[in-house]
């Protein structure tokens, strides 16, 4: 099962805009800005109770957030659940008939393992699981 | 401040399937569902963690979830914070410049007072504050 609505990824055009943006909306300031060179994003970070905002602005063309920027306006991204066991979590999805977007758990922001769920599996929603890597 | 993301509302064409499919995505079985006439939709609640998962489908031509799905597929709705005074969240946020879509509190689902941040105020999210009414 999912255990926890972990973060909101957020696809911004303008990094510093939006922190400063969210920052005001939430009253919280960021607690971590990330560049995940794996998916070519600057990300940062905002935590909100149990769950994290998570704004994320595309450092290259061929970024996955780039590429969303093209087609769209800025908005939700992806929503991330939490698992305790990655692995376990993906074959019960793909028994089940979700199509997962990757077959192995890649490296995420913020220490996590993480897989995606495809939208036309999940009524339209980029659902990621994430497990925390252990320190 | 915004204290919890208390809920993300998704905006489904066929409930009961939608229901279905979110049973099988998170693993936990839906704990509510709740008419609300004033905003002429059908919901139903998952709790996943210290957030919820709400489906929302109208039930009228008038409602804000049919003029949705009318131009645009399904998807998330909207994302929804809890604070603890909304007027005063409410007056913090009409004064740092954010647009707000009611001037008062409105009755929404789940026994709470809420209030929309417009979306162009807000990085393209249709944001919706959130305080529970006391019993």
């Amino acid at each position: 099962m999912l255990t926890n609505l972990e973060h909101l990824g957020l696809a911004v055009n303008d990094l510093e805009a939006a922190t400063a943006l969210y920052t005001s909306l939430l009253g919280i300031a960021p607690y971590k800005k990330e560049h995940v060179a794996s998916e070519a994003v600057d990300t940062v970070f905002f935590q909100v109770g149990g769950s994290k905002i998570e704004l994320l602005a595309g450092t290259s063309p061929d970024s996955a957030i780039t590429k969303f920027l093209a087609k769209k306006p800025e908005g939700i991204h992806h929503v991330a659940f939490e698992v305790d066991d990655i692995r376990a979590e993906m074959q019960r999805l793909q028994e089940q008939g979700f199509v997962l977007l990757n077959e192995e758990p890649k490296r995420g922001a913020d220490n996590k393992l993480v897989c995606f769920v495809h939208p036309k599996s999940a009524a339209g929603v980029l659902v990621e699981l994430c497990q925390s890597i252990a320190d």
